[in-house]
């Protein structure tokens, strides 16, 4: 397995709450970042769909995993803006990110959330975001 | 207990995420909205923080109870953007929200995100979102 | 010429601002929609480079068109967000815009802008928002 | 008039877009700036509204200098996010910013953004971004 990829998959296993949430790093490359959430009834809503919040961790989880393949593992998304596509239900949400720019600090970066239901794909949410290096960004870190 | 405090936390406890997050509707009257999630250990990531992805959780669910107080109970969040501020470490997440300015099928809402450590506030994350009644947002209900 | 880039560039002349901004739609089709602004010297800030609020008016004003395509001439952006990616330097600035969802009142788009210089496009600015039909956003039509 | 007014005065003055625009600085102190652009016909859209993009430019400026009144003079818009309430028509625009939360090197920030007409203002619109030191933001500064 590629490094960066063992290193990710290390990374998200220390965060208690992607545990919770069960997130899989299934894809990681510099630029690249995917990550694979498959839809249990503790991810859902009143209505049935995947909570927003769940996409919107993907997204932010995903954006924060992509500009560390640039900057390197000590980064934080600083912020992110997601619109969402349409409710979300089947067997697995997918979160893609890819870098758009990346400086010495900080990266650009967006994020497309899909849902997988009867193996097709269907796009459901779309993010874009800033990540930092810890201490480069507007956080303070107390 | 205000009815629409009852009625909110009905609806909270019919959102199966929000269960397994432990968020607690702590305020709710029209145009205002208040979500406390008690920081447990499931809920923080690699470095002893609560995960950016609760944080974004409670802004996204606060900014839909909130839209919701003004425009009915069948609403969702159609987009938000979200700044983080300062790593979050305490004992309990606030979120407390606010409409902004609202429509006939669409509300825009701002939500402060608070984090309670020794009994002191700090603000941690703020946000600014558009709420839409089922059927009048971009999404497709499919 | 195209029907729709011939409407598109009356509704653009019809706009004083673009006009003072010297803004001209140089593609648009349903789904996507490219505006060009000529940089003068009053387009600029106090260090040379185009100001920010030109590059987020061709983001916003591309956004609406590209919205436009799908939903019909009667839009207005509704929200949006942009993120500078480098200081815009050269002779045009170009925003190319598309379509990632429409429902039948909105849409959300993608547009990014790019700067031409010396014949090489760098791209300066990444934008996201929701198009939405008259009537159909959160605005109040006063 | 207060040292940082003059001084926020000649960097507006010193801004040809913003002098295009006809945008005044009428109020800038630490964490606190206002600018006011009179509304002229130059500035409008099809439907005689106030364009939007002036309006973005209006938050984005007043984001731009409220941030530099905490991080000092040499500041950048980063990112930010709008969302639009109402049109806006009547005399002129108001947009008031104001610091949420600074650090060292990057302020996040509120705008928002009233239109007066007869004497009476109407908020028309609600920002949110980022506002960086030159140098330590995501841009490269080519």
């Amino acid at each position: 397995m590629d490094d960066l990829l063992q290193l990710g998959k290390q990374a998200l296993a220390s965060q208690s709450f992607s545990v919770l949430v069960g997130a899989e790093l299934t894809g990681y490359s510099r630029g690249w970042a995917e990550l694979t959430i498959p839809i249990t009834p503790q991810l859902k809503q009143q209505r049935g769909f995947v909570h927003g919040g769940v996409i919107s961790y993907a997204a932010d989880n995903a954006l924060t995993f992509v500009g560390g393949s640039v900057l390197g593992p000590a980064v934080v998304t600083s912020e992110y803006k997601i619109n969402y596509l349409r409710p979300a239900r089947g067997t697995a949400l997918i979160a893609r990110a890819t870098v758009v720019h990346s400086g010495k600090t900080q990266a650009v970066c967006r994020c497309d959330v899909f849902v997988l239901d009867e193996g097709k794909e269907s796009l459901c949410a779309v993010s874009q975001g800033t990540i930092a290096r810890i201490g480069q960004s507007s956080e303070s870190q107390a």
